[in-house]
């Protein structure tokens, strides 16, 4: 009956408290704290350290506490035991919050408004496109891309979206696969990234692809949003590709290496928006509560939701 | 048959261009250059010089170019013609795109961010409500202010709306004349002001009003977005509540004196964005298109749409 609290990087307390108030009747321990391993049938992982879910005979489930699941696939000896997704209504928003502020704040040049204000100048572009002229490209079509891609649209933008297989979505023109990347990228102006992080996807963000944007947009070039992680992107490609004007700007959320180190040109380059990895911030209570709620509906003999495909990593 | 075009302030000559291509039948004329006052059908007026429009005997109606229609209301010798406001997708959408993406930037933190960008600093700030837990408050619910109210209600804020004469918005509480302004600020978090200047509203964004805003919110205090007309604000009053505490930011895109003069200490206070009138440009194409809309319809027995009550000043 007992849930095992496997965390390192994040205060495990808060996770310990609150799972405790949700699962009164059974024990909640912390991985790194005297336990009996027998005893552990549910695991909740972020970044928990390689093997340290292995010898659980009793193990059932494993529950990431993020979005992602990549912190789970680099572990060699991870039970072979369901691996569940946190789904959250509240991370899902959280996301799509960023991703539209970050359009909005491109499409209305936000930053360039701000710089003028810290310059004393009243100055208005007039050559103002509306949301409608700019093609905003979401690559990720899972829960988040498709928020996202609602509400940019409710917004105005002209939305696609590309995912690795094929996706319906309601009023969006989608595009899949390998063959169908080129097609997209060429009628996007902004690059909205909701990948998940797998083999397949590592590095993608380069200079190859950035190329294939669009170069006929209303904007001054193309522009990049990364919200996903960072292994997708290939950071020295981004900043020749914003040296050599093959993208005009870059919103990252996330990095090849967090924190982003000090030395990294990305903190100065006048082009470059960066947030530290906080785009869609795991609510603890909300999370808790979802994998609480998983927990009681497999005791009721429900199936699982949510659960990952390892090989595709997913 | 003749459009008298009658602007101050900005260039005319695009307008004329644009006018001139989308009627070709009829003459358009500049009011500075010479013209026979008894050949003028209708007049376009920006800010056009009192009295102007006077000793026109053919005139039938008057199309302002921007969406509010204060600028007419000062000409004591305005003919009684019609006097038709310019209602247009466009600009609605550029006033949400506004409004939705400076609520963000509050609720997210944008502007916090950008300067532990500039610090080199990777710091996040755990306590991030949700939209959800955010109150907006739009005075004003006129087509702009619904349509800002629906999106930002999609986006998750939790929406009300105040106007002055009873509203019903499907899905957004509303609050409703002198009588609900009390009940309706203190269930506010951001006020947004998209409210037309009249006589009844000027000055009305004003100390007295900020001391009634939420004061139990999860930002840091109470947060003033007005993309409206600058004469709803007193700006002394303004700085004086981001002194002492009644507000914890404003967004201003309009100002008692525009372009907001130097000296102004609103454009170097920490907590005060400042934009140059520009949260929903007019569009000069969808605009004249608008009004030659108005002129075709018109010559066809069609009554005028988006008529003007000058008394009450929208």
């Amino acid at each position: 009956m007992t849930l095992l609290v496997a965390i390192t990087g994040w205060d495990p307390d808060p996770w310990l408290d609150r799972f405790r108030a949700l699962l009164p009747d059974r024990p909640v321990v912390f991985a790194d704290a005297p336990h009996d391993p027998t005893a552990i049938r549910y695991a909740a992982s972020w970044k928990h350290r390689p093997g340290s879910l292995a010898g659980l005979p009793g193990l059932e489930a494993i529950f990431s506490l993020g979005a992602g699941v990549d912190h789970l696939v680099g572990d060699p000896d991870l039970p072979d035991v369901p691996v569940l997704r946190v789904v959250d209504q509240d991370l899902t928003e959280r996301m799509s919050e960023y991703v539209v502020m970050h359009c909005l704040m491109h499409l209305r040049r936000g930053w360039l408004y701000a710089e003028r204000q810290q310059q004393g100048l009243w100055q208005d572009e007039r050559d103002q496109p509306a949301a409608r002229d700019i093609r905003v490209g979401i690559m990720g079509l899972g829960i988040l891309g498709q928020d996202a891609a609602r509400k940019l649209a409710i917004m105005g933008f002209d939305v696609a979206g590309w995912s690795r297989s094929p996706r319906d979505l309601d009023g969006i023109p989608t595009f899949a696969g390998e063959s169908g990347v080129s097609a997209f990228l060429s009628r996007t102006d902004i690059l909205v990234s909701l990948l998940p992080l797998t083999p397949a996807t590592r590095g993608l963000l380069n200079l190859t692809l950035f190329r294939g944007l669009a170069r006929d947009g209303r904007l001054a070039g193309p522009i990049l949003i990364n919200a996903g992680r960072g292994g997708l992107q290939v950071e020295a490609d981004i900043l020749a590709a914003l040296d050599d004007g093959t993208l005009a700007a870059a919103t990252l959320d996330v990095f090849e290496s967090e924190p982003l180190p000090a030395a990294s040109r990305l903190w100065t380059h006048p082009a470059v928006q960066v947030t530290p990895h906080n785009a869609a911030m795991s609510d603890p209570d909300a999370i808790a509560s979802a994998i609480a709620a998983q927990i009681r509906r497999h005791e009721a003999g429900e199936p699982f939701r949510h659960a990952v495909d390892l090989r595709r990593g997913y």
